[in-house]
């Protein structure tokens, strides 16, 4: 494996392989698998999982990580192109990554949408720009709009709970945020269940909706794999027999790079904050999922969070499951 | 062994048997006896000993760790219970606890005092809140109120040095600091000694007495261990004969919480600095330790802490082999 | 070996001898030469390259690494002797230094120069204080005055380039840069290449000429290894057909200390960037070396960073593969 960027790199037998593997690995611990193998961890916005997962699972498999960040001990770092570097920056990304490329047999980078100009997030230009000067396999940790790990770790997750594909209701709803939150959960989760073949639904109020690119890619999947992708503000509807909630916030695409036209835009909508009652129109066990960290009382209550729908720790376990077997299929035979 | 908390939870041959075990660590190394073996440390309070020598405990028995710290490039971490978090921080602990130890083998968890109230220190409320989200095997790297791998390190440093047990005399002396410090280390040193059977005696300035429950809970170990423990503000009564002199600096009961009313109240406790003349009354050759780190010139003076009393460099060194055994123990079963 | 400090330690049989080995190392991975080893990095400047390349190396045989930086989560660092610690640092390096070491089989410290008073720098003074604190092998991950990890790393470059020792010629550019810069890489590099018996030219401006003691000190390598160290001005003269040209940036002796008065004497300077009329008076295949990180369009233009003569990212890369050498050889008999 060269790169894990996008599931859609990927056959669903393939996905289905990976899951099994890590599995496997939970069960059947492989503590040499990867001995004197050395990956790179490139953190160019904040993190906690995906920080602490990918070391657990280099030390589980016998190798190990470095992590760069801006935030560390280190020169600020330049990313723009033609620049006179006379400021505070000492080091220009340019030869930051490919040295650190080349002090690692991988490196996965995370980089958050700039969330400034849509259409730049959209084609994650940033992401792509720093992945090819990389000669090494690399790994999305999240870029502007994709989270292959958190949507591989979301695939297992519901293996885990026995959620099937076809013909299940998948329900991704947009949640109340006090900041502009990029877009790659949102686009990474309508395509990951899409994949599965599931009954996809968007449940956002007007002015939410999801980019026509990102909604446009998922009912391609949908086609291909037997499932479909819908959108609606009807929370009963959306809700009807539902089996999962999955739920995240995004910035709208009306405002965006527009931080106070958004603050105004959404103000009234601070009640759309996940409780118990939105479940009542399912029939079905429905769980509630979220990538995590979530606002307490803000995006999801208290009860449903420390309830029994809840899978958000096992789901965030389940990354570190995914990322090894990611790991070993990238790294073992290197 | 599913948590190392307290050493009152051990028998004192078991307390020998982690030093034993700990000394033969170090003379025969097991590089490969915690392989893929992952420790999480959260550290909630800064920490240079604790940091490093956790790190190198885990890679000498060929595991490896990962940090987590809010310093660090996270979203900050909220801890109280029942809030709206519309405001900076990103994550509540009670999902990033659970998250960061299903990521692990066993975590350690430093916190320290919030030295706001007394009562709630004393109880270790947040430590035991913590660990409560936790289904991992767990280490105190230094709680409100306890510090239980300094006091293995102290106790393998004593036996190390050839000081007794029964019979022989241990200082615990308070000495001046600029800020209103946490009494988690005099809490566990004087428990700690009292353990061993020694003779105990808490030296410190009128206003500065160690809280009831920790000396009663002291003295309680004293009566099993055949020891004793008393309190005195005469240095020359208690250094006599001392065979320990052991410095740390702890916050008044008194003003708990109010750091200016302290600083007003120890304003003529500046000379408490400790020196070569307290240790005259002593015809033993009485050691000087301390957890670290010192302040020079004010806690203790250089030729102190730099002649030949002064035994802190083994005795910080101590907590990366009690750790070791204490890991090992932990974790070579799992 | 017990420490790594300064190439002229070395004859130029062992120098040859840990390129030829760290060529070795790459080819023929040893991922368990180090097990259960353990290196501390104590960074008391920033870095990127050398933290990197010093966990890799470790992890690549085997060991691991911890990190201590004062930016890190530890209490501030005092490194004044005599001091009164009543004010924000709550440790001394004079515990701190010894205690890191006791944890470690080795320690590699980076700690850049004051630049205040230049005699102090140009004798190392403060490195020297602080390794003679420590007691296991030593690493100089760059001091005030050297720099001999990097300088290995541009030995085993030009060997991989082919580029010949005795007859050739090595240029040592100055460049302006906004900042005032550390003597360490200039002095380090004048060194090395007059230690191969290179023909060394040091071009720079009036004004920054090389300390005397760094220029006797190359001139006497020179001497025995039947090279020569002469310096100019000018900049057709120097690069005569110069195979190599090495840029870096530092301060002049005349303002050390002075940032001001050295801002003003460079201002009219900043024509000194490196660009492709530069390389013109050499018929020979000329590369670019720099030990980055380097100021895009301010120390060298955007193509010749970009462009065939730059060798940066595979001489980044040597750091890595020299240290790992240095590190086996320093470790693994111990």
């Amino acid at each position: 494996m060269k790169f894990f960027n996008d599931l859609a790199d990927f056959e669903a037998a393939e996905i289905n392989d990976l899951v099994a593997f890590a599995r496997d690995l939970d069960q059947r611990p492989q503590p040499r698998a990867l001995e004197g193998k050395v990956l790179a961890l490139l953190f160019l916005s904040p993190s906690l999982r995906t920080l602490a997962s990918f070391q657990s699972a280099m030390t589980r498999l016998g190798g190990g990580v470095f992590v760069i960040s801006p935030d560390m001990s280190i020169h600020s770092i330049e990313a723009r192109s033609g620049i006179v570097m006379d400021g505070a920056a000492a080091e220009h990304i340019r030869e930051a990554i490919p040295v650190i490329a080349s002090y690692s047999d991988a490196i996965g980078i995370r980089a958050f949408a700039k969330r400034e100009r849509l259409s730049y997030d959209l084609e994650d230009s940033e992401f792509r720009a720093m992945t090819s000067l990389v000669d090494v396999p690399y790994i999305n940790m999240e870029s502007a709009i994709n989270h292959p790990c958190q949507s591989l770790a979301d695939w297992k997750t519901m293996d885990d709970l026995g959620i099937g594909t076809h013909g299940n209701r998948f329900v991704l709803s947009w949640s109340w945020h006090p900041q502009p939150m990029p877009m790659a959960i949102p686009a990474a989760t309508v395509h990951m269940a899409a994949l599965r073949g599931m009954d996809v639904t968007v449940l956002r109020p007007q002015g939410y909706q999801l980019p026509g690119t990102i909604m446009a890619r998922a009912q391609e999947a949908a086609r291909a794999s037997g499932g479909t992708v819908t959108e609606t503000a009807d929370r009963d509807e959306a809700m009807q027999d539902a089996q999962v909630l999955y739920v995240n916030s995004w910035t709208s695409q009306h405002h965006y790079g527009d931080a106070r036209a958004e603050e105004d835009f959404k103000h009234e909508l601070r009640y759309w904050l996940v409780d118990e009652p939105w479940f009542s129109p399912s029939k079905k066990n429905c769980y509630f999922m979220h990538a995590l960290p979530a606002r307490r009382e803000v995006t999801v209550t208290d009860r449903i969070l420390d309830g029994p729908r809840s899978v958000v720790i096992p789901e965030a376990r389940n990354r570190m499951l995914v990322q090894m077997a990611v790991l070993h299929r990238m790294l073992s035979e290197s």
